[in-house]
């Protein structure tokens, strides 16, 4: 028996992932944990993908409906897809055989706001949660779970669910105990009051979860490490972006319109996200904090130099390396970083409170500012709107970083008209390319896209862009944000048809 | 000298209107009053519009920057554009002539969140403001400011202006002193505190304006009516579409999902609002609260019912008639009614806090759910997001109402692909045609495209949606949001070149 299970009642109910996966039927829901692959169950989704493919075999039905804080791991949702074993997924996927299954129309994807899915799910139109699937660090003598590398919607699922599964996995450090804020004021309407927590380094909560012991079915051990993507170098790109941003950031707090230390910072993850972070160790911004969703190496990185005093957020996402220097070390990082749910480190009370500077990606911005982060050609998923959209709206300076073009050039991320909106222009203040930056504050919708073909577009991409915007000035049905309905989205099907935007 | 001016030294700077308008200049950047065409000055920017008429027949330029609350009268936006005096203009306009200029490129229009034009004029990106003109009820003897039957901006604009000119309107009812509640707790980050609000019927701030009398430079009598545009009674479609949406909450009731009194109420403006209004009369929910930008003609009758027990709001919009009832029975409505600042009436933290049932118009919307509300055929703009965009990314529950045609039969309000979108799909729950209600909510895509095809579009349209769907299925690039990109703006080509969306 682990000795990071204290509670005598739950070790007795230690059981093999197979034995666990046997509790789970065909039909159910079930809320799984993870957020950007870590602190998902690692070893109860196999067991269950192997039932499931046996079903499948023996010409049974057997899919679940999986809810789950954010991306997990190909343990998780790559094996369940792989197995054909999801007939509905909520919130975010990033996991390529799931993207697969859901683009060939093989899986329903409900791609919603992260801060949304605990309110939702106890509202209760998303239906009943059966089984939670949570891991959790370790369990305390009077039965509360010592979280794991990821917060997400953990507290709801075991809230919400019927029965409990936990994994119980040694390889999460013991010493993360403590690192988390698990926040039990959080209410439905009419009783909800304001959220207390006024700056990002502040703790409202409890280090543990609640769990009433009876509702816990299985305890199953693992010694399994997170997904944990090897760190990608930023390129001449990201550093271009990064380089433009920077400057900007430096404008702002000359003009007095940021204070010196800026405001909380929120990041997405990738390659440009960890290029800014990595600019602002050599910026002359000090005592930094972040608000953000996950603590990618970056954000590992600028902590160290102690320029970042503390980071909040509900997920670490680190590469191997980084995490073996977060364990190593964890007594003095769990004093930086503070983990919460996810409806609380993407509140939009909080975000617009603390008034973050947000910072994250696309996949296409058109002349006008509108953004789309999740839809390839207008129809095919990428992973999901996750966050972006609590901050975008909410923040105090809304950023989105592209490079200027995709698919060695084939693909201009500024075009005419977005083939998908997740982000309106009103949420959309400044895009940065390796280009330049567009700051778009302000600004009306012909004066935004003056900007942003001038700053943003790749120079192979410009005279097509403002040959369109000319043409639309000229014969659109109005003016205020001159469109051609006829035209619009033609980059996008001469792409489909030919693999080129250009002409 | 009039009684409404109980302060000496601000009685001593009564000015002619045109003595009023002569200290604004070429250039300025004007905050103006008004909400949803009440409260406006309504003297100073007829004389302006006069000046500006008479500067450019001399051929002088004369244009300033129009900050207002939202839409105003025909005397300030109609006035205003007419004398082509409006250079820049922000944040909602629903005046023809002003639309007209918008439309053919001759004014700059920035539509905002009006939630966030306060917060965002003292991020300062905006510029300086030059000077306020503001409607007041009246003058305290110690200066403070009795607002009128809206409060918009006001607050930030007389806090912002470098000077402050005000028109104190005798034809407001002195009684609408009491019912505003002006909230001075907010600030920039990062000072900012939890909005302390918990309940749609708390006041948390002061009944008047604050105004250093230094910064007044000019104050002038009036005696005008607002606009009041007279209320036209719900047409069957109106009421068909009430009557889906009653039958909904009910349902939600039963269910458990909704409290027996609802939630607080946000109610858009027009026709179909005030036929759910007047059908929440013979509805059996009792005890309802709003928490709403604007108080209409259906929200004033359901005050006089008893069944809402109190408004909060940041404008009256009255008919004439109801505007005449209000006023003879002013002191009793004012415990029933409370006007805030719309950064308040709007905030994100507070309309998701209290969970609001937010109900709102569009122009369009797509089978995926996403909603056009400000462009017509995708670039023409007929008014603006107002607070669509606070409300319904933050509500319990946000629906969406819309005749299923316009134009005689002509445009279809569902079409394969939104022109431009206001409203992403995961901000909209349920969409509402007077052929039946769709309740999108735990929906992925093409689920929602199902149902929104079978019970919102019109019958003559849902053929040619089904068709394009069927093909979308079976010719996307991707199956998460099938789309054909080369066609599915063909809708809107096809009615600007032939005049109908019909094939």
């Amino acid at each position: 028996m682990s000795n990071r299970i204290a509670h005598a009642g739950l070790a007795a109910k230690c059981r093999t992932a197979e034995e666990a996966a046997a509790l789970i039927e065909h039909g159910m829901a079930v809320g799984m944990s993870g957020f950007t692959g870590s602190g998902y169950p690692k070893t109860v989704p196999l067991a269950l993908a192997a039932r499931m493919t046996a079903a499948h075999a023996a010409g049974d039905p057997f899919r679940v409906k999986v809810w789950t804080g954010a991306s997990t791991g190909p343990e998780l949702d790559g094996a369940l897809a792989q197995a054909d074993g999801v007939e509905f997924r909520l919130p975010y996927n990033s996991d390529p055989i799931a993207r697969e299954r859901i683009n060939k129309g093989q899986m329903q994807y409900f791609d919603m706001h992260l801060s949304q899915v605990a309110p939702m799910a106890w509202q209760g139109f998303l239906g009943d949660l059966d089984i939670a699937v949570i891991e959790v660090t370790g369990i305390t003598a009077d039965g509360e779970l010592i979280p794991s590398a990821s917060v997400g919607n953990n507290k709801t699922w075991i809230d919400r669910a019927k029965g409990v599964i936990l994994e119980v996995n040694r390889w999460q450090n013991p010493a993360l105990e403590g690192m988390h804020d698990i926040y039990y004021g959080t209410a439905l309407p009419p009783h909800r009051q304001p959220i207390p927590l006024v700056r990002a380094d502040q703790r409202i909560g409890q280090p543990t979860f609640r769990c009433d012991p009876e509702k816990v079915i299985a305890v199953v051990e693992t010694d399994a490490p997170d997904r944990n993507a090897p760190f990608t170098p930023p390129d001449d790109k990201a550093r271009s972006i990064a380089g433009h941003l920077l400057e900007f950031l430096n404008h702002e707090v000359g003009k007095g319109r940021l204070p010196a230390s800026l405001l909380p910072l929120q990041s997405g993850v990738g390659n440009i996200a960890n290029a800014v972070l990595t600019g602002l160790i050599d910026a002359p911004f000090e005592n930094m904090v972040a608000f953000t969703e996950v603590i990618q190496d970056g954000m590992l990185d600028l902590l160290d130099t102690g320029k970042l005093r503390v980071a909040s957020a509900t997920s670490l996402s680190l590469s191997p390396e980084a995490a073996a220097r977060l364990n190593a070390d964890m007594g003095r990082y769990r004093e930086k970083i503070i983990l919460r749910p996810q409806e609380i480190s993407n509140h939009p009370e909080l975000v617009r409170r603390l008034g973050c500077v947000s910072m994250n990606g696309l996949i296409e911005a058109d002349i006008y500012g509108n953004v789309n982060s999740t839809h390839l050609m207008g129809s095919r998923i990428q992973n999901g709107i996750g966050g972006s959209g609590d901050f975008a709206r909410n923040a105090f300076l809304s950023i989105f970083m592209t490079p200027s073009t995709a698919k060695g050039g084939a693909i201009s991320a500024i075009v005419p008209h977005c083939s998908h909106v997740d982000h309106i222009n009103q949420d959309v203040q400044v895009i940065v390319t390796e280009q330049g930056l567009a700051d778009l504050r302000g600004l009306a919708p012909r004066q935004r896209a003056e900007l942003i073909m001038e700053k943003c577009a790749h120079p192979d991409f410009r005279p097509m862009l403002k040959d369109y915007f000319a043409r639309a000035m000229a014969g659109s049905y109005g003016l205020q944000s001159p469109m051609l309905p006829g035209e619009a989205l033609a980059w996008h099907q001469r792409y489909i048809d030919t693999g080129t935007m250009r002409l």
